[in-house]
């Protein structure tokens, strides 16, 4: 293959890269698509990095955003001081309209960008199986403009109950109803009902926030159903311990502007989150590749598309099999394993070594936390903790995980305090109506 | 006066206080509103806060948040948690509308308030002079909503000039202006000068931050005109230290899209920022009072309106004469110290207890900080300092009156990072057309 024109001359950014070396493009920053980008520094490659926003999101943390437990800014650096010291590595702040197989070119708004090597890590949105009319009802959760708009949600709906005469209606506001026991509908209600149990308690005078009634929705039989049922069940005992109402079973058959309808059984409510599906990006439509329902890229064991060589696609939009032939799940972990073996089969291959092997995933367990003292942990597929012990992990392996020290001291800092004084920090109410 | 009707039955709020107290209605929650509410915990009167926001803000560190230092949540605290522990005292969350002197009733969206006294602490806003057509292209800054949309913009311009092509279209977008060189004015551009010579210097592959033009533009004759000119001068050294262009004594005649004309010189700038004016709130039309030019409120010497000596007009939308003839200045501690006089002087009035004094400032100083290591401080009127004493100064008075002492530690451990990496830790770009 010939990298000198691709990666030179014929896209239309402003002063490509120089060199005559392999010209790798990572679009998306997320966990696959950065580890791809921090496992390549150094390597004899050029590297763009295009993402349409200008900073990597810790999603783990996203639910604390929304539940005014932390801020953005917390939860997210700079994409350009993770890569400062990388010095072959420039980013691009962009959003990708498509890409030109043929001609090897992703376009963006403003810019086509040639490369050798392409790698896909676009992620993830909702989906609504069908109803998009129902996001408006109820937005889900994946973006930080998603976060500080739930957030906005939920603290009105306090507010207007403290003024609201007709008790239907103020029942009403201080009903709230997540669709979806995932992680992120487990770790969502059980924060919702820490903030209206504990940080809100005392601070309204016509209203008790602890008479808010919130209800976890799911459609299956069980909470968290990727972890072991043992586990499941000590969830949902912990849920309930704080007063979530867990419907199991039921399907969400309506949503609208006045709540939802659950099975049979309709329940008023202003603020509803969506935490039941998602969808892949639109990658698959760039290169016309063959995807599942849920728009997954079908790819190959080496994690590149049928038919090019050069181009690579991981974490959520990808469509990758075990060696039992099970698809792996959308969680960082997987994305972060793919994005590093990316990497490291392109320095291979550049560098002319032999092949790498498939891309097999290394479990190191998955957990989830349920309020203050409880979490659920199944590592190495081996061992299950829950309750205290395994909250302490969960909150040292999070901020661990955490990009940048600086954020690390300062959520630990932040957690410790809500910790001890049962408040949360970061319960602004900005944007939308209310905004100017 | 009978307080029994106006305090209990006729406003059309929800649970009103049940006593026969009088009722004290605070209109805004800043400086001053907020310190007369404080002040009247435990009196025997029921206060209710009315504010159209859930937080207040801590407006000298606004620029901080405008130019990424700090997150909006390290420098707004929620109304409620500030005043949880005075019972006594409700908040309410609402935009007024009007006011009913004849009817002792203050109008909201939603709700009518009945009062006995009435506490207008409504602030102020931005003022073009005539030129309201220029605020689409340089907004100011008061709210957490400008503060974002502020540091959208610087971000953006770096972004956008990394892959501009047109050197003059990049020129544009790395030159920076400031319009009005007050403290706001004076702390902005010092801030955006550090953020592009340090945090962002290493960021970017295809420009240099570091060549980004700051330009100050100053119709009057120096820089910070209400510090003595000894000060003025230091202020004006830093800054040029700092790399910030200053212009004084020119007039700007047009703000557009493309930037702005100062005096007789066109400037091209994509991002222009505007600290030159302020205008009272609304208030004066609610009273159908005398006010002056910029809309501030001619109060009596113990701050109330003329003719209604239940009605007192506090902080920047009152005009406020010291005993030599003169208006006191825009500034917190004068709203935060009027604050606390009406309070007394409320709790004196419905406790038979003698008459208040007219109310005087007492000037404890003023200061303002140009970067890293620089401020001036004017302090007790006699006193004179500049540099990092100065610097040192500001930086721990500032500390010690952000309400809430979480966020206290907070913002030290952010700035001694900031200080010590030369970094800056809230560089989000979100909001605005690249929120989905």
């Amino acid at each position: 293959m010939s990298h000198a024109q691709s990666a030179s001359e014929p896209h239309d950014l402003a002063s490509p890269p120089a060199s005559r070396r392999p010209h790798v493009v990572i679009v998306g920053a997320g966990f696959g698509g950065l580890t791809a980008a921090q496992r390549l520094a150094g390597a004899p490659v050029d590297v763009t990095v295009i993402d349409r926003r200008n900073y990597h999101l810790f999603q783990p943390l996203l639910y604390q955003v929304a539940t005014a437990g932390l801020s953005p800014a917390q939860i997210a650096m700079p994409i350009r001081s993770v890569l400062r010291d990388a010095a072959n590595v420039r980013v691009l702040m962009g959003r990708v309209s498509g890409v030109d197989v043929a001609g090897r070119t992703v376009h963006t708004d403003g810019h086509d960008v040639g490369y050798d090597y392409l790698i896909l890590a676009t992620g993830a949105r909702h989906s609504y199986f069908g109803h998009d009319d129902w996001e408006q009802y109820a937005p889900g959760l994946k973006k930080i403009d998603d976060a500080t708009a739930i957030r906005r949600r939920i603290l009105t709906a306090f507010e207007a109950a403290e003024t609201e005469r007709d008790p239907a209606v103020r029942r009403r506001l201080l009903n709230f109803i997540i669709i979806g026991a995932g992680p992120t509908g487990v770790e969502l209600a059980g924060a919702i009902a820490e903030l209206a149990r504990r940080a809100l308690a005392r601070d309204f005078r016509q209203i008790d926030p602890r008479a808010a009634r919130i209800v976890l929705v799911e459609a299956g039989s069980r909470v968290l159903s990727a972890f072991p049922e043992a586990l499941s069940e000590r969830a949902y005992t912990s849920l309930q311990r704080l007063g979530v109402e867990v419907r199991l079973g039921v399907p969400v058959t309506a949503v609208d502007a006045e709540g939802v309808v659950v099975g049979s059984e309709r329940i008023a409510s202003a603020t509803v989150i969506w935490a039941a599906g998602v969808r892949a990006s639109s990658a698959a439509k760039w290169l016309k590749a063959d995807a599942d329902r849920a728009g997954r890229i079908r790819v190959q064991p080496d994690l590149s598309v049928p038919g090019h060589d050069n181009v690579f696609v991981i974490g959520d939009t990808a469509l990758a099999l075990d060696p039992a032939g099970n698809p792996y799940p959308g969680l960082a972990p997987v994305a972060k394993q793919q994005g590093a073996y990316v990497a490291d089969l392109l320095r291979a291959r550049v560098t002319g070594r032999a092949a790498v092997r498939p891309f097999v995933y290394r479990d190191w367990g998955a957990m989830a936390t349920i309020g203050r003292n409880h979490a659920v942990a199944h590592l190495f597929s081996r061992y299950r903790f829950s309750g205290l012990f395994a909250w302490l992990l969960w909150g040292l392996v999070h901020i661990m995980f955490l990009a940048g020290f600086r954020n690390r001291l300062i959520v630990l800092m932040d957690w410790t305090w809500s910790y001890v004084t049962f408040q949360s920090g970061a319960r602004l109410i900005t944007g939308g109506s209310n905004s100017d």
